[in-house]
């Protein structure tokens, strides 16, 4: 992408109504523009970053025997009515009534809906087991929206809903979210911990959510310093008997405020095991067996002929809420410093000198090389002066940058920048260019 | 995808409120579940065809140089206040009050939040020209939502914003999108012919709708002959330089009823080029000028240092709409029969029998084979009898199929059947599984 074609609006200023760090960078890096309290419109460098993070959910999901479909975003209040939710969730559900008179709300989570949609198909334990997601808005009108997209209002969550005919086979689907999200968390450069949770309006008595350690994490949480460097199992184990990886993660204390028990914290760790933080929630997940498929008869018969209802669980990423989390998790006094896996472009092409005729044939000679390659590639030929150009790239956290100047080049070389590091190289544009197109 | 691993529920009986063929076959075929009135769950093989189109529609706007971004779905009534369309838009607007009592509403399309994002952005003539598009659900509550999701009321729009300084290049914008939906509807397998169309409650005096013809179409359209058959651009096309097209198309009668002028029709056409038919829009475009930029102070300076409204466009396409209005044009009485480009998948295997060691072994092979080489494969391994695989394949309109069984595969031979000419052919394992790979 040419920048002088692209729509990429960064601000000199931070916005006096920002008060984290990520909400700041995500404004100032002209990612989100907000359209009312908690509501934002995504500009088109945050939009990629969204739609990677999405991506990277998706195929997770998908690793992980789960099947994607898409709920609308408005729901009948009847629905609600039947599982007994409507009247308990309170003000934070946004409740609509369409011309007719009937009824609607914007969901803010899903439960219902797709109980109505598993019911209408399913019957036979032969089916299961069954594991549904949809990757679409939420909304939750929180009373004091705040943190930009960490603590919206209309916000994009990854819902997945497992049903199966019996408690120990709910048991593995809930085992199997749980080692997909610790694959998928690590894929986006996170160090999420799974930690024992309350399960509020969802319900259940199974519950874990997934957090990242931050010092503007809007809750406390203790846990076991083992669990946070813990890498992830990987795509690479056996999906059907995953116990093993969550017992040990589970055995070790870990626990969000609401959950915590500071005697038994003591007891399970020493002192030097005992990490107490802030934690920024990414991931929710839920087993709450018949909570939704009794009321709403979701009935299953098993292979006895005896009918039962759906065993189920829930499992929530906010998929909007990680951009702020990883901005959180990785930056610096410059700027955004992205993963490499949801960066918003992959490398940027500095051309320090627009209108000289070799740094131009230069550079379009290396932009065209690193497309032809597959590389996604931000290339900066406007007439600002160097400096801005520089302050722009690491403010918006693109990995890599190639920076071709009159200079270097009429000795045959240009500097490659990595973002993160902050090195800086020197060294033939051939091989350069060759590194940067092997990746 | 393994059948039995997947969520496929398909229906024997056509269901009794269906009026329309798509309607009928989106329901029979398990494209889509409704949930209330006009308002739609999409199940897995039609979640599939939507991204399919979606991601067509995308790559078309990025060709011609729009870029994409993401705005909420739901808007402040305040801007609709700003631009005098709040009161205008009637019943079909979905109004919302949340918690705080500020009112909301459910964007039916998103002029004035396109234009706040621009107003609070771009000031120069040097940044434009600027065409800034998203791809989200929008709801109009539609007085009798009917046709499935022809007419519903949460429903998935590409919708398109140019910015422009003066009527002159404007105009080149408009001619851009014009292209555009010609190659993007072609891409799908239809012929949508533009017609000059009235503005409605977008407005502005320059608007083309583009229209598949159908005979289930919802209003009556006329045209020129070749308008039909005439073929689109294509992308190898002079973006700055499109009058051309646009005036072959152009130059030929074509109007929608609101429109069309029946002296004028017969005046420009001869009786054996003349087209009166059933169309349904799958497209619209608007050169609107200043009607939203000057109320709303989005305002640009010249190269004359003097500041004006930006002038104005927008260009929708119906992405779900899209899968009934192909539908329409692409079925036959065993069911869909989807266009290459958005089936749900490229093939079909069908194991006839499950559990014969060959049967299975050959299937296997060719499922890995398929995959590795990047060919999105529907495993048919299930129980079911093979008429009910034949006519399950058929209904869901997968382009192709390869058929294995005990009594060919003995000889070394499988079935390749062609779901739109329902030709069938017997050859070699290697050759037909060679064939597939190569696409």
């Amino acid at each position: 992408m040419r920048l002088s074609r692209y729509f990429l609006p960064t601000l000199k200023e931070t916005p006096s109504d920002a008060q984290i760090v990520s909400h700041k960078l995500m404004l100032r890096a002209g990612l989100i523009k907000q359209e009312a309290a908690g509501i934002y419109a995504w500009l088109p460098l945050g939009l990629k970053v969204l739609k990677k993070i999405e991506q990277i959910v998706r195929e997770e999901m998908n690793r992980a025997g789960a099947v994607e479909i898409l709920m609308p975003t408005l729901q009948l209040a009847d629905l609600w009515r039947e599982s007994g939710r409507y009247d308990d969730y309170g003000q934070e559900m946004l409740r609509i009534t369409d011309r007719h008179k009937r009824d609607l709300l914007y969901g803010p989570t899903a439960e219902e809906v797709v109980t109505d949609i598993f019911r209408a198909f399913v019957r036979s334990y032969r089916d299961l087991p069954m594991n549904l997601y949809n990757i679409q808005w939420k909304f939750r009108d929180e009373v004091r929206p705040r943190f930009g997209v960490m603590r919206g209002r209309e916000f994009l969550m990854k819902d997945a809903y497992s049903f199966d005919i019996d408690e120990a086979s709910a048991r593995k689907a809930y085992n199997r979210m749980f080692v997909a999200y610790l694959n998928l968390f690590e894929r986006m450069g996170l160090k999420a911990v799974p930690m024992r949770a309350d399960t509020g309006p969802i319900g259940g008595d199974l519950s874990h959510e997934f957090i990242i350690l931050a010092d503007t994490g809007e809750s406390q949480v203790f846990c076991h310093k083992d669990l946070v460097e813990m890498g992830a199992p990987g795509p690479d184990v056996d999906w059907d008997n995953l116990e093993g990886h969550v017992e040990k993660r589970t055995a070790l204390y870990a626990a969000t405020e609401e959950m915590h028990d500071q005697a038994r914290f003591e007891r399970e760790t020493s002192t030097d095991q005992r990490l107490s933080a802030r934690g920024i929630e990414v991931g929710h997940i839920f087993y709450f067996g018949e909570k939704y498929s009794r009321p709403m008869k979701a009935m299953i018969t098993g292979p006895d002929g005896v009918e039962r209802p759906a065993q189920m669980g829930s499992y929530g990423v906010g998929v909007s809420r990680l951009l702020g989390a990883i901005i959180e998790a990785s930056h610096d006094d410059k700027g955004i410093i992205w993963p490499e896996s949801v960066a918003p472009f992959d490398l940027a092409l500095i051309n320090l000198r627009p209108g000289d005729e070799a740094c131009d044939a230069a550079c379009e000679k290396a932009y065209a090389a690193l497309q032809a390659a597959g590389r996604d590639v931000l290339y900066d030929e406007t007439d600002d002066r160097p400096g801005a150009k520089f302050a722009r790239t690491e403010l918006v956290g693109i990995p890599w940058s190639m920076v071709v100047g009159p200079k270097g080049l009429a000795e045959g070389n240009v500097e490659l920048r990595n973002r993160r590091t902050g090195e800086t190289s020197t060294a033939a544009f051939d091989s350069v260019l060759d590194g940067l197109i092997k990746g």
